[in-house]
């Protein structure tokens, strides 16, 4: 299975994709951070994400995506930029079909460390560890959306089990 | 000029459509209150909202639009989802090469009423009595959309101004 997580934001927006499966290693497909131009407008900062996010998807055709929830609590200066960045990554994820998730920062650092407080450092070692990596992965800030992603792909076939069972999260 | 004027929700959002010019009286094209099913996913609510935007901006083609300015500090449990409709409804906009300009509520109220502090009983009975309409638009909670597209359509001159000056709000 393949699986992209998207580390949401206005600015700069992780993006990773994975593959793995029960038994399998999991492997680094690609990652990047895309970035938009805070001197252009809004509307055309989500249009330039929106193309950006798709060419993503297009490039390494996920079957599933995994986005990072966004909080009301989070920086206040940039939430709303967040928030709107999350929608637009969702959006373009559901227009392809695909099962979209979302994941808490405790529950992405819990599912790759086992710690839901660890620190970035301990995140990169792990996901470079686990994707047998001879180096932390670049850009470094986006070991998030690679984070988010590995925790996804191994909870994927909980979230699968229950969505046939008709519960939702 | 056409504006449409989006009041962002993802439960329900206003869109209200308005015509009018220099020394001419607003007039009232369409306005509703589309909304997406709560109890489904986040994506397939987005994929809806998006599909009636756009559907609302094909009947009406605007010249410009208009999206109520969402806060950091508004109702903790809606505040992200509101940012994320606003922020479909931008790209939507921006997608279509739309000029999408945001208000606050203040602006908009100050611009119907000239009163930034107007309650909702007042910005209705001012909407209905700038557009001649013979009662308050329904459906009632479309006012704010119908509200934030006029105080748009006498602000659009001065905006225009702006940007061709290369001064971005």
């Amino acid at each position: 299975m393949r699986v992209v997580g998207v580390d949401p934001g206005l600015t700069r927006c992780g993006l990773a994709a994975v593959e793995g499966g029960p038994g399998q290693r999991a492997r680094l497909l690609g990652v990047t951070v895309v970035r938009t131009a805070p001197e252009a407008s809004l509307a055309q900062r989500l249009c330039s994400l929106e193309a950006q996010i798709e060419e993503f998807l297009t490039r390494y055709a996920p079957d599933e995506m995994a986005v990072e929830a966004v909080f009301s609590q989070q920086n206040a200066r940039t939430v709303i930029g967040t928030a709107q960045a999350s929608g637009v990554a969702t959006l373009v994820g559901g227009r392809r079909r695909l099962p979209v998730s979302t994941h808490t920062p405790t529950e992405v650092k819990a599912g790759v460390t086992g710690n839901g407080r660890a620190d970035k450092r301990q995140v990169a070692r792990m996901v470079t560890s686990i994707l047998g990596l001879s180096a932390p992965p670049t850009p470094v800030d986006a070991t998030d959306a690679l984070a988010l992603a590995l925790a996804h792909l191994w909870q994927a076939p909980v979230l699968a089990r229950r969505r046939l069972a008709g519960v939702s999260r």
